[in-house]
């Protein structure tokens, strides 16, 4: 449920060697609505392994195959790679995830954007960063900054689809006072009648279990449930 | 590099089948700084192979193995489960994975919280989800929701640690599962011993308890306040 459309994203991995990376690129795609993968001199037997892997996407069967990185990214009007790298002397602009992927949204309607991921073992090289326009990363920490090219993959493309100002969270509606009310009575009766309030104590206790209710989040469903639990230990208390 | 420190998150799987997906779990921890793992009923020999893999983490040799969900989460004062549903008949507040993460990260700095995993091929079960607070999903699309369990683990991992607007300073400290499980046997005692519960619906009952205490947002001390309340309500059921 991205809030744009990534159909104008093609995702590029380059000298992927393991079908498993592949296959789990392919899957993240479709997780995301990604849905053109490009590959540059796969390990044949690696692609061909993760092509005819049960429940590969029709994503995986549609992906193209290029000879270079040039021919993949030929159509795209932003290309950007992805590194595990902080340091390297690097000549292009450097972003972490949440600032490259604002730069990838603000690209994609107005043309195809690729996203470049290196092979598993050495990354991207000098030469494939030279066809980069901009560079990112992800943000993990620098004991072990090296990532999983499938989890890369999944990861920036949740970024692409993530929303960039997280609504509230949905709620359902609230007790009212009234039931609030309804249980901190119902509670003090059982409380009263099992002897855990004390007679002289009895308006500090009402306070102290009025206060206890509202401290808790009743939604107006769970105040019913709770109702008709009082009720029955209430009249069970009192059977007696 | 997060943003703050990952220390009192614990990552649990329950009953995971693959030992690519245990070791992808912890490497992706590690990318991020989250060390404790914690499985439950993994599949004895995925877990063994995992942990022997050429290059598992010192992670996954000190992950923790529990026999239910309750042991693995006793420790936390907030158990969030993922899933991949979108309208089940959920009892619970669902949140996307943006305000979600908002909520565990204003809850790390008091107290553990719990991320939990449900197996590769049918997620968490209703039980499992009776021992969560909150629920969240990874926004996927539609038409093909469910994840890969490694790359899931990698995309909250990273909504945790990226950049976002520091969240409301902590609250006061909230109840552990374990005291939130007492709260809930002693109200499911308290509701047998008033026929609230009738003996053929016992099951069903204890998730309807479980999940209504989880709703509630109880601190430590309120907890303490309301299992002395129980305590003393159950005893006067029980005299009789």
């Amino acid at each position: 449920m991205p809030q744009f459309p990534l159909t104008n994203l093609r995702v590029v991995l380059v000298a992927a060697r393991n079908p498993l990376n592949i296959g789990a690129a392919a899957r993240a795609m479709s997780n995301f609505g990604a849905l053109h993968l490009r590959v540059v001199n796969p390990y044949s037997i690696a692609f061909r392994k993760a092509r005819s892997a049960m429940g590969a996407s029709g994503l995986l069967a549609q992906a193209k195959e290029y000879s270079s990185v040039a021919e993949a990214v030929a159509d795209c009007s932003l290309v950007v790679g992805t590194t595990a790298l902080r340091a390297r002397e690097l000549q292009h602009p450097m972003h972490r995830l949440e600032s490259g992927a604002e730069l990838i949204r603000s690209a994609l309607p107005s043309g195809n954007v690729a996203l470049v991921f290196g092979s598993e073992k050495h990354g991207l090289s000098n030469d494939d960063l030279s066809h980069c326009h901009q560079l990112m990363r992800i943000p993990t920490r620098e004991a072990h900054g090296s990532m999983n090219l499938g989890q890369a993959v999944a990861i920036c493309l949740y970024e692409l689809a993530r929303e960039s100002q997280p609504g509230p969270p949905p709620e359902k509606p609230l007790a009212s006072a009234a039931d609030l009310e309804r249980i901190t009575q119902g509670m003090l009766e059982s409380l009263e009648a099992s002897g855990y309030v004390k007679p002289r104590s009895e308006a500090a206790s009402e306070e102290k279990v009025r206060r206890l209710v509202r401290r808790l989040t009743f939604t107006a469903d769970d105040a019913e449930l709770w109702l008709g639990m009082l009720r029955k230990i209430l009249w069970k208390l009192r059977q007696k």
